[in-house]
C-alpha cells in the first residue's frame, strides 16, 4: 500500500498494531465518541508513607512483571542517570520482557545494550535513537519493530491508550515527602518537566526518584502529589552539564550562520512577521543562531513577538528579559540560562507535552505558530524532511517536535546545508520521512532557498528579500553536482521500526539496512 | 439499612444510583482495577477559530440536548452572572431536561428558581444549597432528588465517571482568542480556578465565557486552550463584590472571637504545633479569626507553618507575606486580598479541586493538614456536624471542604456557639449528618471545650490549656437547659437530597419536611 507521503507501507506489520496509513497532516481524525484513557483509580488516605528505602523496594511496590510498559522522561538528557539505575536494578530482579517508552533516548543509553541483549527489553517506544544503541536496534533490531514517534505523536497515544504506561520513573530534581516535584531546583535542576507531567498523570503507578528529597510542600509545584506512588531518594539523578551537549550546540560555523542569517531574512518577509507573532526555533546550530539576526531585526522594526515555545534555549530568554518576546512556553529546557529564566522570570511558563504539541486535543499551541525554523539530516524533491537515518540507515536522530511544530506552523523552514563532506542533502528521496513536506514550506540552504510551490504566497512575498530563490530540484541538481548522486542504500525487507506520524498513522518504515 | 454514621438509609433510592452505605471514612475503596474516566477525544487542528458571536451559537455549537448535564463553578458566588445568564439562553432554545451541576449553588441563583419550575432542570448536584432555591429544592423537590457532595466528593464523582459533564460552561476572568484562561486578571477577577479547573479538563464541550478576551496566549494560564471548545465574549461574567458576601464574614461578634481565641489555643495545645505544620481555616467567622490569635502564638513561639490550605481569605496572605506561613494553596479566593496575593506573591500557589481534597487519588492536600477548624450550624453527641439543613430541615448550607478536610486533618477543631437564640445548636442527633463525628475531635463553643473520646491524646494534651474541657454531652446538656430540649421537627418520607460521603457512600438523605 502507498501513503499519501508516497511510501510503500505493508498492510500488516509483525509486532506492530493495526497498520493505519498515513492521510495527510490533518486527515486522520479519533475514532468517534472514543475518550481519553484514564490511569488506575486509587485512594490514598491519609497517614500513608510514600517513601522507600531502594529502588528495588520502589520496583517491587510498583507491581512491575514481565511484559509490562516501563517509562522515563528524558529532560536531564546526556546527564540523566535515572534511566540506566532503574533498569539496572530490575535486570537484578530478573524482570523480562519489557517495553521500554521513554520520551527519548540520548547517546548515555548505550549503557542499556546489554539489557535488550539479554531480553530484559524486548521492545522500544521513543522519540529519538543514537549512538550505538541506535545502531544495535537498526542493524539487530528487536522481535517488535520500534516505534519512532513525535513529541506529540506520544502524547497523543499515551492519552487516546495506545501507549499504556504501567509503571513511570520519574527524575525529580526537587521532590518532598509526599510527591510533589519541580525541575527548576536542586542539584540536578533540568528545568521544564512538560514531558514528566505527561507520564505522571497517566500512568498506572509512578515512582518518583530524587537526590533533593524535601519538607512538604514545594514551592512551585509542577508535579503534584496526588499523581505519584511512591518516592525513593539516591545519591544522584544525574549531571545538568549534560542537558546542553549533544543535539544542541550555539554554532560560530560560518555555513550555519549564513543559514541562520536567510532564516531570519525568510522570517521577515514571508509575511507573518508582525507584532504579536509566535515562533519556534530547534535546537539546531541554524536554528538557534537564526534567533540572533531575528533579534536585530525585532529591534530595528520595533516587532515585539507574543510567544515563543517549544525547547527553551538561553537565546530565547535574553529576548524575553529584552521584552522582544512576551511570553515563553517551555516544554524542555536546553541549557543553564534557560533553566534559571523559568526558576526566575514568571513569564517564562512551563507547560507540558499535550499543550505544546498533541495533535488530538482541543488545540495544542504548535497550532499557533507563525514561524518555526528546524533542522534536517536531509531533504528531498517533496520536502519531505528526514532526521531520524544517516547515510547508512542507521538510526541517529529524534523526531522530538519537528513533526508537530511543522503541522502547526504557518511557515515551515527548514535549514540543512546543501552538503555534508561530500554527500548531498538534497535528494529525490530521503532514506526515512520524518516530516512530511506537506507540512514544509521554505528550505534554506548555504547556496540557495526553495520554496514549496503549494505556498505561491510565500515566494511572492520573498521576492522582494533579495535572497536567492531557487526551485528545490535546482537544488538537488547543484547538490549532486557537487557530491554525485548518492547510490541507493543496501537494505534488507526487515522492518526494524515504524515512524508514526503525529496522528498514530504510518509515515514510514525502517529496514534494516545490510551493511 | 443503618450506615456506619448511624443513620438509615433505603436499600433503594428512587431516582439515585445504586445506595452504597457509608462506612467509616476511609473504608471505601474504588472498585478494583477502575480507571479515571476521560473526556471524549477531538482534534482540533490548526486554523480553528473558537470565538463564537453569542451564547446561542456557543450552545448550538456545544450539542448540548434535552436530557444532558451542563455544569458551572462558583468562584464568583454571590457576584457570578454566567450561571443565570446561560440557563436563561437554554430555556429560551427549549432545551429542557437538564441535571444542573455545578460546583455551588449561592443566593443568587434563586434566579433560577423558574427554570426548575418550567422543567428546563430538572435534576440538581452540588456542594451547596440556600436561599429561596435552597427551600424550593427541599419544600417542593425536584423528581430526582438532588445529590449533595463535598467538594472532593465533586471531584471523585466527575473523575470516575459517576458525574458525567456533557458541556462546562466557564466563568472566564481573562481568556484569550485561542482559550486560555486565568482569573487572577480582569474585571471580574475571582483568583483561583481551582473548580473550573477539573470542568475544563473532564468535560465532554468547554465553552468559555469572558468579558475580557485578551491576545493569545497570556500569562499565567491556569485552564489551557487545549481544553477549550468554543469563546464566548458578553459585557460582563460577574461583579467580585459580590464574593465576600454570604458566607465569608470577618467577624467582631464577641462570641465568634471567642471561640477563635478557644481554638487558636487548642491548635497551641493539641500536640501538633510545631515547625512546619500544615492548616486549614474555614470561612466561618469563628474560623477567620482564628487566624488572628494563631498568629499572636506563632509569632511568641517563633513557628512557621508549612502550609496553608483551602479556601484563602486575606488573613492568610498577610501571614504569608510576614513569612509565618511559607506557600499557600488556593482552590478558591474568598476576598479581593487573596486575589491580588494569588497575583502577585509566586508562594500563593493555585491548585485545583482533585489537588485540594479528591479522597481517590493518590494524596489529596487535605492529608497533609495538621489542624483544621470549621463551622458548625448544628453538632451531636456522637461529634457528628450538620451544615447542610437549618431548624426547619431546609437546605441552607454547603457541604465544601468540610468532610473533606475533616478526614484529611490529624485534628479538626469545629467551632460552634452553644445556642443561635433560644435554640441549642449541640444536640442528641444532628437533623443531617454532613461530617460525621469519626472525624470530629474537638468541639469548641463559647461555653465549653469538647474532645471525642476517640482522641484520649488530645485531652492529655488539651488538660495544660486551662480550657474548659467539658464532654460533648455536658455541653448538650449546658444547650438543653439554657435553651429546651427541641422537638423533632415533622418530616415525611420522601426523600428530597442524598447526602453523600467524599467517597460517593450515603452518608445521610434529607427528607421533606412538613412545614
Amino acid at each position: 500500500m502507498i501513503n499519501a507521503a508516497g511510501r510503500e507501507i505493508p498492510a500488516s506489520i509483525q509486532g506492530y498494531k493495526e497498520v493505519i496509513l498515513y492521510a495527510g497532516p490533518f486527515a486522520t481524525q479519533p475514532t468517534p465518541d472514543a475518550r481519553k484513557a484514564g490511569p488506575i483509580l486509587k485512594a490514598v488516605y491519609p497517614g500513608k508513607d510514600k517513601l522507600l528505602q531502594s529502588l528495588d523496594e520502589a520496583i517491587e511496590a510498583s507491581g512491575l512483571k514481565d511484559g509490562m510498559t516501563i517509562s522515563f522522561h528524558h529532560a536531564l538528557r546526556n546527564g540523566d542517570y535515572v534511566m540506566n539505575m532503574v533498569i539496572d536494578a530490575i535486570a537484578r530482579r530478573g524482570i523480562r520482557g519489557l517495553t521500554l517508552a521513554p520520551s527519548s533516548f540520548l547517546d548515555n543509553n548505550d549503557a542499556l545494550i546489554p539489557y535488550f541483549e539479554q531480553g530484559v527489553i524486548t521492545a522500544a517506544q521513543t522519540s529519538g535513537l543514537r549512538g550505538k544503541l541506535g545502531k544495535m536496534m537498526t542493524v539487530q533490531g528487536l522481535i517488535k519493530p520500534t516505534i519512532v514517534r513525535p513529541h506529540g505523536g506520544r502524547v497523543r497515544a499515551i492519552e487516546c491508550g495506545e501507549l499504556k504506561i504501567d509503571v513511570a520513573f520519574i527524575s525529580a530534581p526537587t521532590c518532598d515527602t509526599y510527591g510533589n516535584i519541580n525541575g527548576a531546583y536542586g542539584p540536578a535542576a533540568c528545568g521544564s518537566l512538560g514531558y514528566a507531567m505527561v507520564d505522571a498523570r497517566m500512568a498506572d503507578t509512578v515512582v518518583a526518584i530524587t537526590d533533593n528529597l524535601v519538607d512538604h510542600p514545594i514551592c512551585p509545584v509542577s508535579i503534584p502529589q496526588y499523581q505519584i506512588d511512591y518516592i525513593v531518594k539516591v545519591d544522584s539523578i544525574g549531571d545538568p552539564k549534560g542537558i546542553s551537549t549533544g543535539a544542541l550546540r550555539v554554532t560560530s560555523n560560518p555555513r550555519d550562520l549564513l543559514m541562520a542569517k536567510t532564516a531570519a531574512k525568510v522570517i521577515e518577509y514571508a509575511g507573518y512577521f508582525k507584532e504579536g507573532f509566535g515562533m519556534q526555533l530547534g535546537a539546531g546550530a541554524a536554528s538557534v543562531a537564526t534567533g540572533k539576526f531575528l533579534r536585530e531585526t525585532m529591534l530595528r522594526d520595533k516587532v515585539v513577538a507574543n510567544m515563543a515555545i517549544g525547547g527553551i534555549l538561553g537565546p530565547f530568554c535574553d529576548l524575553l528579559d529584552e521584552g522582544l518576546i512576551k511570553t515563553l512556553f517551555d516544554t524542555q529546557s536546553f541549557d543553564a540560562r534557560s533553566i534559571q529564566s523559568l526558576r526566575d522570570n514568571p513569564r517564562h511558563q512551563e507547560y507540558d507535552c499535550t499543550f505544546y504539541c498533541n495533535p488530538w486535543n482541543k488545540g495544542a499551541m504548535v497550532n499557533k505558530l507563525d514561524y518555526v525554523v528546524l533542522g534536517a539530516t536531509e531533504v528531498d524533491v517533496n520536502f519531505n524532511v528526514n532526521v531520524m537515518t544517516d547515510s547508512n540507515g542507521i538510526m541517529m536522530g529524534a523526531l522530538g517536535g519537528h513533526p508537530d511544530a511543522s503541522a502547526g506552523a504557518k511557515c515551515t523552514i527548514i535549514c540543512a546545508p546543501l552538503l555534508r563532506g561530500r554527500l548531498p542533502m538534497i535528494t529525490d528521496a530521503v532514506q526515512t520521512i520524518s516530516t512530511p513536506g506537506d507540512t514544509v514550506d521554505v528550505i534554506v540552504t548555504d547556496r540557495g532557498v526553495a520554496v514549496n510551490p503549494k505556498r505561491p504566497d510565500l515566494i511572492e512575498n520573498l521576492k522582494g528579500s533579495g535572497l536567492p530563490l531557487m526551485t528545490i530540484e535546482q537544488l538537488r541538481d547543484l547538490a549532486y553536482e557537487l557530491g554525485g548522486k548518492p547510490a541507493p542504500l543496501n537494505i534488507s525487507e526487515e522492518i526494524v521500526a515504524v515512524v508514526e506520524y503525529r496522528d498514530g498513522t504510518v509515515l514510514d518504515v525502517i529496514r534494516r539496512p545490510i551493511l
